[in-house]
C-alpha cells in the first residue's frame, strides 16, 4: 500500500535554487554578525511547554505546537527564539554580560495557513543581553545596515521611534489605559491609513478632539537630516517627561548612528512606528525596501527591558534585531543568479568514466563546480539533463577525445565547441 | 511565580565556543558538497507520521516524536533526513534524475537518554539520487575524503564492503534465513571482539563449522595497495555469484576511486562491515580517526536500492552519506581554537563612545573581529571580560587617548601597550 507524498498544510519544501539563494543569504550575515563580536548559539526546538507559555500574545500561545513526550513531560516547539534565550541567558550562569548572541534557527506556529505565511519559518535574530546602553541599540541598527547593504537587495530604508514616545502621547492624549488598543490601531497605519487608524481609534472610544490631539503628534516623521530638528521641534511642543524623555534617548541614538557612518538618507523617524509585539519597551526599529514596500519589515527589532522576567528576580535587559529570511527571499526572487561557472562531465563510453572522473577532480581543484554525469546516455540526454540544471558548459568525452587525451567543451548558451588537451586543464 | 530555566533530558544548548566550531565545521563541507554538483534542500522537521512510519527499524518507530496537531493531524517528528528525502524526491515530479541533494538539518529520537546520545541531533547528509552507476558510490567517497582533509581532522581511514559480500557469504554458510540476526552480530565485530560475536552467532544456532566458515570469509580484509590482491583472491575462493557479483562491483569502484586520485593508504576493504542499518543494498563505507578511534565512524553511507518503496512503484535508489557532526566536535574539542585576531574597544567616558564607534567601524572594515563595550565601566571590568570572551586586545580610548585622537591598544596575552594615531588605524 503506497503513501501519498506530501506535506503538512502550512509547512513547505525549500527548493535547490530557494535552498541555495538561503543558504547564501545566511552566509553573508553570519561574517558580519561574528565581525560585531556575535557568537552563535544553537537551542533545541523542543523545549518544556512551561518553558514556553506565559509568553508572546495570547495567539501565540494558542498556536503553539504542544504535546506530552515519551517521558509524560509537556513539552512544545518553540515559536520564536527570544523565549529560547531569556531561558538560555538565565540557565547559564557564567555566560558573563554583556552577552552577545545570534541565532539561525526555525521555530513553529500553527496559525491559519495563508499565502506567504508557514507554520514552520526559519528565524535569524542577533541580540545584545545586559546592557543598557544606547550605544548597543546603534550598534544592532549598524549590524542591520551591514547586512543589507552587503545583500545587495537595493535601497532600503530603516525606521525608527521609541516607545516612550507612544507612552507619552498616550498619556497627554489621556488614553494611557487603552494603550494597547491604541497601539494596535497605531500599527496598522501602513496597512488601513489615517482614517482607518481614525475609525479604530473611535470605536476604542477616543473623542473627536482626543483624535486629533493624537495625529497631531503620531504622525510626526522625518528623514535623513530632518531627524535632528524634528526631535528637537518635538521636545519643544511637548512637557510630558515620559515623551522628552524618548525624545533624549532618541538624540543620542541618532547622534550615535552619524558617528557609526550610517547614511542618514537611510534613517526615518516616525512617531507611529509601534511593533506590533508587546515586549519592546524601548527605541523600535523596522526596515523596508525601496523595491518592495508590499512586503513590509524585513528586519525589525527594538529593546524589551524585561527578557527574564518569568525565569529570574534579578532583571536583564535585551536588544536585539530579527532578519525576516522568507520576505528578503521574496524580494530576491526574480534576481538572476550569479553563480560559479558550472560545467558538466560527460563519459560516452564506460571505460570513459574513470578518464572523465580524473578531469572533473582537475577542474573542480581549481575551485569550479564540476559534475560528472555518472550513467553513460545518449549525448541529448546528457545536454537536456545540463540544460535543465542550469550548466554553462558540458564537457564530453568519446572515442576521439578518449585517443587523443582531450575533451570537448560545449558552450550550452552559444552551442560553440572546443577541445582542449587533458594536460592543459 | 518563576519558572525554573531548563532544558529538557536528552537535549542540549550548544555554548558559543561549539556552536561556533559547529558552524565552522558546516561551512567548511558546504562548498564541496557544492562543487560536486549537489545542491541543497530543506524539508520540514514536521512530517504526516504516517509518511513517516513503516520505515527505520521497530525501535526507531517506537522512539519518534508523535502528536496530533491542532487540525487533528497525526504528525511526527521527523527522525532522519533520508524518508523526507524519498517523500521529496517522489513528490516533487520534475527534478530530473539524476538529483544530488545535501540537506543540513536536526532529527529527533525519543532514546533513552546516554552520555554523548542525544534526543535531538544535526544530521549533515549527502544522497545521489536515481543512478545505479558506481560511479555515483565512487563520488560520494571522493567527497566524504575531500571533507575529511578540509576538516584538518588528522590520519583517517575510509572502511568498506559491499551488502552482496555479506549476502553471498551467507548463502554460502547456509545462514541466509538468519541473516538480519548475523548481521547484527557481525556489525558488532568491532566492540564485542571475535569471541563476542562467535558467541552471538551459536546462540542464534550456527554450528561449530558454519561459524568456521563464516569467519573465513568475513575476517578477510586488507588496507591500502592489498585491495587488489585481496579481491582477486576472493573471487578465486568462492563460487557463489551473489559474493562474485559483489566482488566485481568493489573491484570497480576500487578503480574508480584510484582514478579519483583518493589516496589508498586511506582505504580499507573489511568483509565484516554490514552498517546497522537494514535499508542498505550495496556498497557500504565507515570513516574512522586514527587519533579517535573510541568515536566510530564519524561518516558513513552506502547505496539502498529502495529509496522510494513506500511512495512509488517506480524504483528511484540511492547512495549517499552522512557526515556524524557531534562527533567530529568531539574530536575537535580539544584542539586550540584558530580565530581571527578580536579587539575589544573600550571607552572611559560617554563621551568618547561616538569616536570608538567610529575607531571600531573602521578596524571592522579591514576584516577584523571587533566588539565595542558598551557602557562606561572601570578598565578592570572590561579586561576581565576581554579575557573571559578570549580577545586578543583591548583598545582603550581614556581622556589623553581622546585629546591626542589616538588609541591605546593593550595586548591580553603579554600586556603590553602601544599607542596609535586615530588616522592610521
Amino acid at each position: 500500500m503506497l503513501i501519498t507524498p506530501r506535506t503538512l498544510s502550512g509547512f513547505k519544501d525549500y527548493m535547490p535554487e530557494e535552498a541555495l539563494q538561503k543558504e547564501n543569504l545566511l552566509q553573508t550575515c553570519i561574517p558580519i554578525f561574528r565581525s560585531f563580536g556575535f557568537m552563535p548559539i544553537q537551542t533545541p526546538h523542543l523545549e518544556y511547554a512551561e518553558i514556553l507559555s506565559k509568553q508572546g500574545s495570547e495567539e501565540i500561545q494558542k498556536e503553539m505546537y504542544r504535546f506530552t513526550d515519551h517521558g509524560g513531560r509537556e513539552v512544545a516547539l518553540r515559536f520564536d527564539q527570544t523565549v529560547p534565550l531569556a531561558r538560555f541567558v538565565t540557565q547559564h550562569k557564567n555566560l558573563g554580560m554583556p552577552f552577545k548572541r545570534y541565532a539561525i534557527g526555525n521555530v513553529f506556529r500553527g496559525e491559519r495557513a495563508q499565502k506567504g505565511r508557514y507554520r514552520e519559518f526559519t528565524q535569524c535574530d542577533f541580540d545584545f543581553v545586559g546592557s543598557d546602553s544606547v550605544c548597543a541599540d546603534a550598534e544592532i541598527v549598524q549590524v542591520i545596515d551591514t547586512c543589507m547593504q552587503a545583500l545587495d537587495v537595493g535601497a532600503f530604508c530603516i525606521a525608527f521611534n521609541h516607545r516612550k514616545i507612544l507612552d507619552g502621547i498616550a498619556q497627554m492624549v489621556d488614553v494611557a489605559q487603552n494603550l494597547p488598543a491604541v497601539l494596535r490601531a497605531i500599527d496598522k497605519l501602513d496597512k488601513i491609513g489615517k482614517e482607518g487608524v481614525e475609525s479604530e481609534l473611535r470605536n476604542i472610544g477616543l473623542s473627536h478632539e482626543q483624535i486629533a490631539r493624537f495625529f497631531d503628534f503620531v504622525l510626526l516623521e522625518a528623514k535623513g537630516e530632518k531627524i535632528g530638528t524634528m526631535l528637537a521641534d518635538a521636545l519643544q511642543k511637548a512637557d510630558n517627561p515620559t515623551f522628552q524623555q524618548g525624545v533624549h534617548e532618541l538624540q543620542q541614538f541618532y547622534t550615535l548612528l552619524q558617528a557609526l557612518g550610517i547614511c542618514t538618507n537611510r534613517l526615518r523617524l516616525a512617531f507611529s512606528i509601534a511593533r506590533g509585539l508587546g515586549y519592546y519597551t524601548g527605541i523600535v526599529y523596522e526596515t523596508t525596501l525601496d523595491s518592495h514596500p508590499e512586503l513590509g519589515s524585513v528586519c525589525s527589532g527594538g529593546r524589551y527591558d524585561n527578557l527574564t522576567q518569568n525565569f529570574a528576580t534579578e532583571k536583564l535587559s535585551g536588544v536585539g534585531a530579527s532578519i525576516g529570511i522568507d520576505r528578503l527571499l521574496a524580494a530576491l526572487e526574480h534576481r538572476p543568479k550569479t553563480q560559479n561557472q558550472k560545467t558538466l562531465v560527460v563519459a560516452m563510453e564506460l571505460e570513459y568514466l574513470a578518464y572523465c572522473a580524473k578531469a572533473a577532480a582537475t577542474l573542480r581543484a581549481k575551485g569550479m563546480v564540476v559534475e560528472l554525469y555518472p550513467d553513460i546516455v545518449r549525448l541529448k540526454k546528457a545536454l537536456q539533463y545540463a540544460n535543465t540544471r542550469g550548466y554553462d558548459r558540458v564537457a564530453i568525452v568519446g572515442s576521439d577525445e578518449f585517443a587523443q587525451q582531450t575533451i570537448t567543451f560545449k558552450d550550452m548558451q552559444s552551442g560553440e565547441q572546443h577541445s582542449k588537451s587533458i594536460d592543459s586543464l
